[in-house]
């Protein structure tokens, strides 16, 4: 789509699927309001059509991929990865430049990613960096989180841990959340939000995960890269021992669906204890069950700002520099894309 | 909200609440459209909010009252009963006039009302009267009903009590409220509907309550005070016996949540064997089912409202003269608040 | 209605019920996006009634019949099968002129018709021929389909038959579907998709059916009459023994609730082993899974008419020819009836 619509930045690479979901049968997603299916072909390459077939507008996913193409269960047209119409039934002529829309895809570090922008712009450099995915320096355990409420609301979310305190009283409060400052950085690419406390109590969850029993230093290095990605570096060290250390990313790629619905992916990963897979087990338990009690909030979230009278007046303050700083460079992006639309 | 919306009248008191309903726990209600939080305070007053954060807009009521504030459950922003944000996590500075809306509330007789209109109108004088609900001289039992319909056909329905030969048969049927013809009368604070009823067989409610065998005389005066309180005053004696009489009140208050569900308010209270227990229950039962009749016709209506084309001409007689009349004055009362909108 | 709404075609006759739904008790049916209510009165015609009670809005159809006529059950007002107001309850004269629409409506063959356009256009002798359906020289059986999409979508469905190979792998599938091409013609008052298929082994359905073992000629006539029904006059001969024949008849009436739900009447008749109920059934059955299988495309379909932004470029070729064809007869009748609008 040249241009932009206005409500998502399309000129840009979401997660669309774990590597592991697509195969030989095909997948819907849906992608800033768009239906789109997945199929992966017999050279291991993903392929991303939209799902609304050009002949009877019945979705393609309902089909079956034949050879690497995808037929449609309906009248059985075949489309190819760049959605060229390949066949019609009963050895007929393929009407002459019949073709869908195919979305360039890429799949890197166990994660499929999308541009659901203009082709001719997308650019494998400019996918978000989550190496540690799949480094083996690391390890984790993640999940697909689908949130009735748009992604915007998940990244302000992520981009202020102040709400720890409040939401998570069970695993991630700290005191400190609320008692340190921020310092917010913008960069070319990215944004930074960063918070040092020093020689406080662990939250519940880095006792459990690191093992710390009296206070901690606890770095939070939040790092935004437009319009959904945030990777959280989180470094704890034992305040009397600094080299009692551990370091975790929490890895977040929200992806809208709809204007008023998400998909969530993310991973929790540590470079300590590799081999322990029963504290991966807990950790990803642990942070499931935190991301659940964030969706309890989110989700009514959604619903005040669909259903409520906005406020007289807005109170922010400076806990919320990130969140703001963050709002308005996705904004920009979106007026720059729709201001765009004659010449992309 | 100075000025109307055209949607509701504002400037008046509905019940939102029981009084036992409202506690230590933020309670969340719709009004006019608007949500709101009701709690109680350690005075035992009850205080009111409007339920949408003025910071990121979660619910407040999924937070926690905090002495004697409401704590925003998300990043812990804290408003007092008049809605004065009085605090901002870790110790920071509360932004000057940092504020959420108070709606005026007024706690009598066992239910809660709320004013949604201007604050500085909501005179208490003007709260409707309910007073037998909690009249030593009166007993009885009520409930609240959530009605996916608007609240104005409950008040249609309340104010034309033929409907009880057809929707009630097996309760409140007599054929009276077909026969008699209703007297309406137009007052400065309420309209009447008026049916006096002569020497008429009881209906089957009257002849387990008031043990009538014979004919009776039956009276019923319907009291409207706009925009949603109807009580229905009901007197029934021995036609032969003129000492053996028994009344009831129909209290009604009908509160709108939004333009098409409604809270039904209802209590069912007698001058009579005040110390029976079991006759209460019996009363509230057989209420309790003939308002169930009510509603399996009022949510279709509702329903047609919504979806089938109008008619091409109503119909109207005798017996809508009470309802018609209602109807205009609160179109008025919405038109004048309408109207006011730059004067309050 | 004078005039069309641009939505429907009204000024024709579409199966609304199988005749033995229809009794004493009311039955409410949408059709072209109005409630009707629908009873047989005692000389066993069948009325039909705007279901919107034009005093209250009540559904008439929560209402019973009394005598001839329909008693609203909200407050007892009584519409004759003409939707005349001849009574209002308490002896009160019924206001001049009280009347509710009334719809034509013929009962023919086991199917009930009616005319949700302008009365005075509707002539029994325009309804569609299902003759089939009760004639003694056929049997057969059907039943009603509530459909979650626009009653065009079946329509297309049915006038392209190539998707059988495609949606009915275990019924209907040929390989001559799809490789013998169509003949299509227009008359007058009907448009014809013919397709001859010579020496095709059978499918499924009929080698059971038929008791075919070797290769048959397979006629396929498919009859279109505007807006919505179509009789598939299906013809198969073992192709070397020019005796051995079936014959069937699928009438398909689909008929339009709404502007994407449907009713889907359809009977499924032979004219050999008429006696045979157990084939009946097995036939009876067959089908209604095969048009399941149907429902599972054609509801995805609508969903993303709605919901995803349509291709950049159709494909069409030969084989749409009669669907194409009838689409464009449909949209002319509706922009003939929205032109009419005065002069009706």
């Amino acid at each position: 789509m040249a241009g932009g619509d206005g409500l998502f930045v399309r000129n840009t690479w979401y997660v669309c699927a774990w590597s592991d979901e697509v195969g030989a049968r095909p997948l819907q997603r849906w992608i800033c309001g768009e239906p789109i299916v997945l199929w992966r072909r017999s050279d291991n390459r993903v392929a991303a059509l939209a799902d609304r077939c050009p002949h009877r507008d019945a979705p393609l996913s309902l089909g079956s991929v034949v050879g690497d193409d995808l037929q449609c269960g309906y009248h059985g047209l075949r489309f190819d990865a760049d959605g060229v119409c390949v066949g019609v039934p009963g050895g007929e002529r393929v009407p002459s430049g019949a073709c869908t829309r195919a979305y360039p895809v890429v799949e890197r570090w166990g994660w499929v990613f999308i541009w659901p922008g203009s082709a001719d712009l997308a650019d494998p450099a400019l996918i978000p960096d989550y190496h540690w995915k799949d480094d083996p320096a690391w390890t984790g355990k993640g999940e697909t989180l689908p949130v009735k409420a748009g992604y915007g609301l998940l990244r302000d979310n992520l981009l202020d841990l102040s709400h720890a305190h409040f939401v998570h009283r069970q695993t991630l409060a700290t005191d400190g959340v609320i008692e340190f400052p921020i310092v917010t950085e913008v960069h070319d690419d990215r944004l930074t939000v960063l918070r040092d406390m020093h020689d406080i109590a662990p939250s519940p969850f880095f006792r459990r995960m690191g093992g710390f029993t009296g206070n901690v230093d606890h770095r939070q290095e939040i790092v935004f890269t437009p319009p959904g990605n945030i990777v959280i570096k989180l470094r704890v060290a034992d305040a009397k021992q600094a080299n009692h250390v551990v370091e975790m990313r929490v890895l977040n790629a929200l992806t809208p669906e709809t204007e008023n619905t998400s998909l969530y992916f993310w991973s929790l990963v540590r470079n300590t204890s590799l081999d322990d897979s029963q504290l991966t087990d807990w950790m990803f338990e642990a942070n499931r069950s935190t991301f659940d009690e964030d969706v309890a909030v989110i989700e009514p979230q959604q619903a005040m700002l669909e259903r409520a009278p906005p406020p007289a007046r807005p109170i922010r303050w400076s806990v919320d520099k990130g969140v703001t700083q963050a709002q308005r460079w996705v904004q920009r992006l979106i007026a720059e894309e729709a201001g765009n639309a004659g010449s992309v």
